[in-house]
């Protein structure tokens, strides 16, 4: 019997792990999948993820792929796992792909979201799931200055000071700050992004929101492609991997 | 100074927490609120919970009081508890109230919300908040059982068996079930609740929801007083504080 190429969909609540990617000495969502899984199919295993995930950020629908010559027909991998998974990472799907599909290499783009929660008042139940922000934000200055960044840029401005990627142009084919009640929702969908590049874009706004900048900041800091004139990074429990598209 | 009687509205995410009340060799969301007030306040203090609320059970608007001769204005108060405070208990609101008020026995009602996640797949934000409940719910069939349990009534039938208090009879002033996408409602208010009550309604209006009961034997389980007809009692997690009558 032939290998399989799986890929999953899967989410996780980022709390309580290190980051997606596994690592030593620390506990990554990846080195957990790899393992139950690996006992599941009955050999060790390497997954591909479409994305890196950092510690506390959260994915809706990360996707992985990896071979296999276990026998466990797709339709029956998400109720398998179930019992095998600690219960803040859920697989949601999956499917048989062909041999070449590498879940990294072939995504087209991903849908990235982060959340704010306005209220004055802390609340519990949003602790590891929203940034907390007191300020009043004025949501129409953050969309407008959002509109900036769709487009083919050179996004040097707001990738993590240090990072080592070669390439700084991306393409962000949407992005909108919306509000439903106390909490505030970025997306932004691109075709790739930057180490930290969402919550280096999301410290950015909250600054324009909260009036300390012009909208035209934004633009302005895109063109200077410095890191050190964009706002602090947004911290990790407001984001979310939302989809990844192929 | 003569001593100060200060209220308190309180929410917490139950979840790290062997409930409400103080007790032995186990951590209680009371005894981490009595430590850190006396730290504030500058003296032990005795804290008096407006309900018990058990292991992985939420509070909204859990309310408490206590006797100081600490000098913190009330305005202050919740603003000096934030570092001092696990972000998963909050203060949501202080007030100076009339030396004679007790938070559990000047409680004219309270009002509770359980609530189900309907998804088929696990959603991992969720798990310590909602009970997952994959069957199809009948909600008219629900919310009309629910209705049974409105008015006066000895309410043997739904507390927990072995369950000490004595006297059965409460009043509901209102329940409901709703449903607002996948997630289920159900709230219920009245003037006292027995020990387990909301779970156990709940446990046997999901029961009524799966076709596994008919809408009637909500009246007839009430009518028979007697805890083994009803359905097993709904899981911690589901269930919120929402609010204390006063």
């Amino acid at each position: 019997m032939g290998q399989r190429n799986i890929k999953l969909t899967i989410a996780y609540d980022g709390t309580a792990y290190h980051g997606f990617q596994r690592q030593e000495n620390a506990l990554a969502i990846q080195q957990i999948l790899e393992q139950r899984l690996a006992s599941l199919f009955g050999h060790p295993l390497t997954l591909h993820g479409a994305a890196r995930t950092d510690t506390g950020v959260h994915a809706k629908g990360q996707v992985v792929n990896f071979h296999t010559t276990g026998v466990i027909p797709v339709s029956r991998i998400a109720l398998a796992s179930r019992g095998l998974l600690p219960p803040d990472i859920v697989i949601i799907a999956a499917e048989e792909v062909d041999p070449a599909f590498h879940a990294r290499i072939n995504a087209k783009g991903k849908e990235y979201r982060y959340r704010i929660y306005s209220g004055q008042t802390a609340n519990p139940f949003l602790r590891n799931y929203a940034w907390h922000v007191r300020d009043n934000l004025d949501i129409v200055a953050m969309n407008e200055a959002a509109q900036t960044i769709v487009g083919t840029h050179d996004f040097s401005a707001f990738r993590a000071a240090g990072s080592i990627q070669t390439h700084p142009v991306r393409t962000m084919y949407s992005a909108s700050v919306s509000e439903v009640g106390e909490i505030i929702q970025f997306c932004v969908t691109g075709n790739g992004f930057l180490y930290h590049m969402v919550r280096n874009f999301m410290g950015t706004l909250v600054e324009i929101g909260r009036g300390r900048r012009p909208v035209s900041d934004m633009k302005a800091v895109l063109a200077r492609k410095d890191r050190f004139l964009a706002g602090a990074t947004a911290p990790p429990q407001g984001l979310y991997l939302q989809k990844v598209l192929y």
